[in-house]
């Protein structure tokens, strides 16, 4: 366990009047540790606290794995199912859990665990530990940068490759995976952040779009939101082409969302704040008239996960700080017709900020 | 929503004890509704009771995505963070929920979707769904078996473009790459059930390895456990190879882990157990003495999940029915030195087992 970070752990643990976290497989879990494990119906749980060694709860046959990172100690169970609950009460008493606070990412753990937790350290209050992981894992430092700039350039990369393979009759779900392909291929982790969004004419008006089998029309507008993912640490990028020429609203709507994308990595600065930057984005949208069509906040963190603290929202009043990366993504939906939306990833410096990624953002006609 | 798959839901309900169940997105979503979302940081919550349209809350932003799935009452929410908790018991109260028994899955809810629903159905037991859901998803159907059929086809066309390019020297990390590639190649969806698993020489003794940068070598053994998606539906085979020439007792593993998977296919039959063909996979390996080594269940259900019910092991007595598709996986693994496993994914007929799999088992030399 890098011991920086755990110190780091410990510290924003008082603050928030931790005295242990829980955590189960995910980001946190390898951000602290290292180890990445499958979420899956074997509980693995680590146990974090003031001031005794982490220990982290296994099956036997991950144990191998989990000794390849220094400094935990391992309580493993074998297949019979009440051996689970057993280890996890043991670890829990070493470490004099029962009664005492502890948190969880209610995000990541499952009532399967909490109900284990429960039992394995009654009377203990299990509480949020978002505020002390959301804090630690915002600002980067500068190898997880460097990994998240590797990830723009291998997403960017391949959307390079795949640009010139883009033909009309092609099927959303025909590109998303010439795509996916284009993305291993420039050197992504298997384990791609998201597949990839690839929506085209009326289904580009719905920002969570799922590749279906309709072909490539003259006339769409055509959405592509991808990332790749480097050394763990991801890439969320979005471009929006034009297949053949796009009638007039669809261009100017392209402009609008073009013009709220720079608008918000313009506002990106360490003194700034994430309301900031999403109202800037905003505004640009509102003042053109399209602002109920704009359905979404402007951003949100990126790291070890595609979607984690800052959230740039309207509502957010946290302060922006260097190392602090995010998505600046604006977009305009018109339903049934087509939709805009331009992404791009942003690092907070002591300057100001620094888009990571750079590709051209026009409306590009393709097919 | 597919009305046979609800009636079934709603018998199975009945017969638990449950008069709603909660779900977010997943596997169990999808089977019944045919919707994938996310599981992001905004909840996606259906509600099915037993008499009742089911309806969903979701995001202002993927109603569109929702209204897609025929009789389901939609309660959407905007970016404001409390209208979650808001339409999501508006959700509630318009089903009458508040007091009555709610299921959920505890390996698929999170903690964050158990607060939002404690408060928003006050004095409801929020008990495991997983007896109602998990028998329902097990019988698969003709157009699921088909499916899988077809996932299983692409993984064993990925592996045999994958074999005459595996080269000493390349690294477990490259050569997960290829064969993620040559999966889609072969046509998987894009989202792999899980990234293969490629483990060599001391790696492959770790059933659960991530591939690194160790480049193969002579005398390794190499694992390579992968799968492919189609239309959501999985396939999970494993396939030992020697690089160049394996030490005696290497060999001698394999045929054992061989011979353990052909008794526990053979041990498939509608009128067996579960536990009947853990044990006879097993007992071929205990009897030459490995027993100790052979540290896992011998299989698993897949379907739209690559760990589903029914679980293969020596203490489930749950019987087989035709329609149920399970791996067969058992293995050795030799601290430090190697591994090997052989796993098949098994379909149960009328008249007994037939292996979807059947790729060559032998221990293949490459490099």
């Amino acid at each position: 366990m890098p011991e920086p970070r755990l110190a780091r752990l410990v510290q924003a643990m008082r603050a928030q009047g931790l005295e242990a976290v829980a955590l189960n497989p995910g980001p946190s879990l390898f951000y602290l540790t290292g180890l990445s494990f499958h979420l899956m119906e074997r509980p693995v749980i680590a146990l974090i606290t003031l001031d005794q060694r982490p220990c982290l709860v296994l099956p036997e046959l991950e144990r191998e794995k989990g000794e390849a990172s220094e400094g935990l100690d391992l309580f493993s169970y074998g297949e019979a199912e009440d051996s689970r609950l057993q280890s996890l009460m043991q670890a829990c008493a070493s470490r004099g859990l029962p009664g005492r606070r502890i948190g969880i990412e209610p995000l990541r753990f499952r009532v399967y665990e909490l109900r284990l937790l429960e039992q394995a350290s009654p009377g203990s209050p299990l509480v949020s530990a978002d505020g002390a992981l959301g804090a630690l894992r915002a600002a980067k430092d500068d190898s997880e940068v460097v990994a998240i700039r590797h990830a723009v350039a291998i997403a960017e990369a391949a959307l390079a490759a795949s640009l010139p393979l883009i033909r009309m009759g092609m099927t959303e779900r025909e590109l998303a995976s010439e795509l996916t392909l284009q993305l291993l291929r420039a050197g992504s982790d298997p384990e791609l952040p998201f597949s990839p969004i690839v929506a085209a004419g009326p289904n580009s008006a719905l920002p969570h779009a799922v590749p279906g089998d309709r072909p490539l029309q003259a006339g769409d507008l055509l959405i592509l939101d991808w990332g790749a993912t480097s050394r763990g640490y991801i890439s969320d990028l979005t471009r929006t082409l034009a297949v053949g020429e796009a009638e007039a609203e669809l261009g100017r709507i392209h402009e609008i969302v073009q013009q709220a994308n720079a608008a918000g990595r313009w506002a990106v600065m360490p003194e700034g704040t994430c309301a900031g930057v999403d109202q800037a984005a905003r505004a640009v949208i509102t003042a053109s008239g399209y602002g109920d069509q704009f359905t979404h906040r402007t951003g949100h963190g990126i790291g070890l996960e595609a979607h984690e603290a800052p959230y740039i929202r309207g509502d957010n009043a946290q302060r922006l700080a260097p190392g602090m990366v995010f998505t600046v993504e604006p977009g305009i939906y018109l339903p049934g017709r087509g939709g805009v939306r331009v992404e791009d990833n942003v690092l907070v410096t002591v300057e100001g900020g620094e888009s990571l990624s750079t590709f051209p953002r026009d409306l590009k006609v393709v097919g």
